[in-house]
């Protein structure tokens, strides 16, 4: 492979988080409820990577709740926020928010839960202003609000800060999907109008099979799968130690990136990267561009090409990429998230992922930058004359 | 640690398993719904290592549906099987079913639900007959009926065949809890009336984190977590790829363990315990004597004396070992499981679990059969004068 810039989708595991699941299926593989020493050792360690992925997110430890991954933890925020409070059932809204969100959102219609959809703009924002309308004419009803953080296919980044801001004015819980955010951009929970947030190892070098569901001290959770007192009775079963410590590794290397020049270095060869392929195509269109956006992506659209033709011409290529979000890969449907802020279909019909990780170097950028005008090139010449 | 005698709360991963593991997280690292080769190729890694899982327990692969854990995956089987089926509004269980079962079950009742719990005897068995009569004084109306294969905590066999073929003349969906069966006992379902069983990765060999649902084709499940068409729409989220081809290297090692002479020589290790505990400390009391049992376990009563006494105590001369279900660990209640069937208070109170292994060596049993009588005397010693 020559550029793997698919990092929205997945990312490699680090080194040291390989080490540490490993360590932890040969070394301290007891069950960590086992009373006995050894159960006991890994119960500290369990405790330890809490406190080491709190520190990364800065957050109080007993608010923090392991999941097997991002989905889990929407779909038990969502639910389990809406059904502790019987008497707010208004849950506000995006059209853009990941399957993991929109469904268990839109399932809850038939549950009797009033749905808000907020409209978004072209580049797929927010205006603080209609939410502010959402919250007052839903006064006192409003049980959740859940809007992402950053986009999974645009990178474009909502204005959580207000958002929060307004949620804590009306007295409604914010959560927010922060799975293309945590260890790619600071995220500092004591300053920041969170209320619940969910995150998955995967997507920023860790473990995939594992993530959290922070819950700030004070908001009732319904917990979604009952066995057990684990995660202080709020997901039951036995805990996947070794993808805890795994992701407690990956948040102490995301730490140091975020410490270090990693972003700026990332964004400059993202900018870099997005210069050449609007130069070399003249057709082609920046999705969002308007947005501030998180430095590791690109969506962009290669009008009147298909998505699918260009993604697999890109593999044949050795250049890995997306077309909207990865699960929904193989659809030859566009992208209901470009859809819903307004792109037209052709647009959104054409558009390419091109996500990058502190792994990508220059050298798959320059690839990256010769390679997809000649697959571009080489798709148009495929398709039949109008 | 000279004796890891808790190997129903979780058994050491295989060399193999590790390597699976570990090579997923360092070479097949992709999301396996990406389109391009990378990921297909991991793709193709899960499917091979369905079709592995499913050889295991004899099962079509597209009836197995891979969870976080047996938790996850019966919490799916018993809400998602009965929320499927407005019309049949009856669950028939036991109360000795672990928690993972027993409290989503006993949620079911806020939502409805008419929870019907079978009796037991002193053994921890249901008779059939109790099973026909409930199937009898609920016809039609039965969603579900989920009993366990085999107990966690007695290691006491269900007649499961039985339990089964009663279903299936009453047109009843039958969920086992097999997370004690699965890789310790053949498992053939091609052959056994099971139409839907839970179990996990670490509870044989495997990593943690994992498990999985069967659901034999034509038993309608509504997804719990929601989030994509992973799974063939039954369960959202990015599929644990290392978790996953772990866990089929378990059920490859399984297998051979399962032909091999290792479930006899696993047998008559722990019959040599039982014998020498019974022989060495007159009071000691064997639960679930008269039952069928699985070959790894023994729940012994030494009364008077306390279960949490003794475990410390054979933690501190480096025997690990359990009370009740290792999640309800640091309870200092006797089991409600052993009280559920009809065991006296003293006798549960007084109950310790030594569940052994195809790691467990001769001279670990020799040590055991030392050093639990000494533990025994010694807690005796440390009790203040009635």
């Amino acid at each position: 492979m020559q550029a793997y810039l698919d990092n929205n989708a997945t990312t490699k595991p680090t080194p040291e988080v390989v080490q540490a699941v490993t360590e932890m299926m040969t070394e301290l593989w007891a069950n960590p409820s086992s009373v006995h020493r050894f159960g006991q050792r890994t119960r500290q360690r369990i405790e330890l990577a809490r406190e080491q992925i709190c520190n990364l997110i800065n957050a109080n430890q007993r608010d923090l709740i392991f999941t097997s991954g991002a989905t889990e933890s929407l779909n038990l925020a969502i639910r389990g926020i809406i059904s502790s409070n019987p008497d707010k059932r208004t849950l506000i809204t995006t059209q853009l928010e990941h399957s993991a969100a929109r469904e268990p959102a839109a399932d809850l219609v038939f549950k009797g839960v009033n749905v808000v959809y907020l409209p978004v703009d072209i580049n797929g924002l927010i205006n603080p202003n209609d939410l502010e309308n959402a919250l007052n004419e839903n006064k006192d009803k409003v049980g959740l609000v859940a809007i992402h953080w950053i986009n999974n296919e645009t990178g474009a980044i909502q204005p959580i800060h207000e958002i929060g801001q307004l949620c804590r004015q009306h007295n409604a819980p914010f959560l927010t999907d922060a799975t293309q955010a945590v260890g790619k951009v600071p995220c500092n929970l004591a300053d920041l109008p969170i209320d619940a947030m969910a995150f998955s190892g995967h997507k920023f070098h860790g473990p995939k099979g594992i993530g959290a569901l922070y819950v700030r001290r004070g908001i009732h959770l319904q917990p979604q799968i009952l066995g057990g007192p684990h995660e202080r009775e709020r997901r039951g079963g036995t805990e996947n130690a070794p993808g805890i410590v795994g992701l407690a590794a990956a948040a102490e290397s995301a730490a140091q990136f975020l410490a270090s020049d990693g972003p700026s270095t990332g964004l400059a060869q993202r900018d870099k990267l997005e210069s050449a392929l609007l130069n070399a195509i003249p057709s082609a269109v920046v999705n969002s561009a308007g947005a501030p956006r998180i430095w590791n992506t690109i969506n962009i659209s290669f009008p009147p090409l298909e998505s699918e033709a260009i993604l697999i011409m890109l593999s044949e290529n050795e250049i890995c990429a997306a077309a909207g979000a990865a699960c929904s890969s193989g659809s030859l449907e566009p992208s209901p998230v470009l859809l819903a802020q307004g792109i037209p279909e052709p647009i959104a019909h054409a558009a390419v992922r091109l996500s990058i990780s502190k792994y990508t170097t220059d050298e798959q950028i320059d690839y990256a930058i010769q390679t997809v005008p000649f697959v571009v090139e080489k798709v148009r010449q495929s398709m039949p004359a109008a």
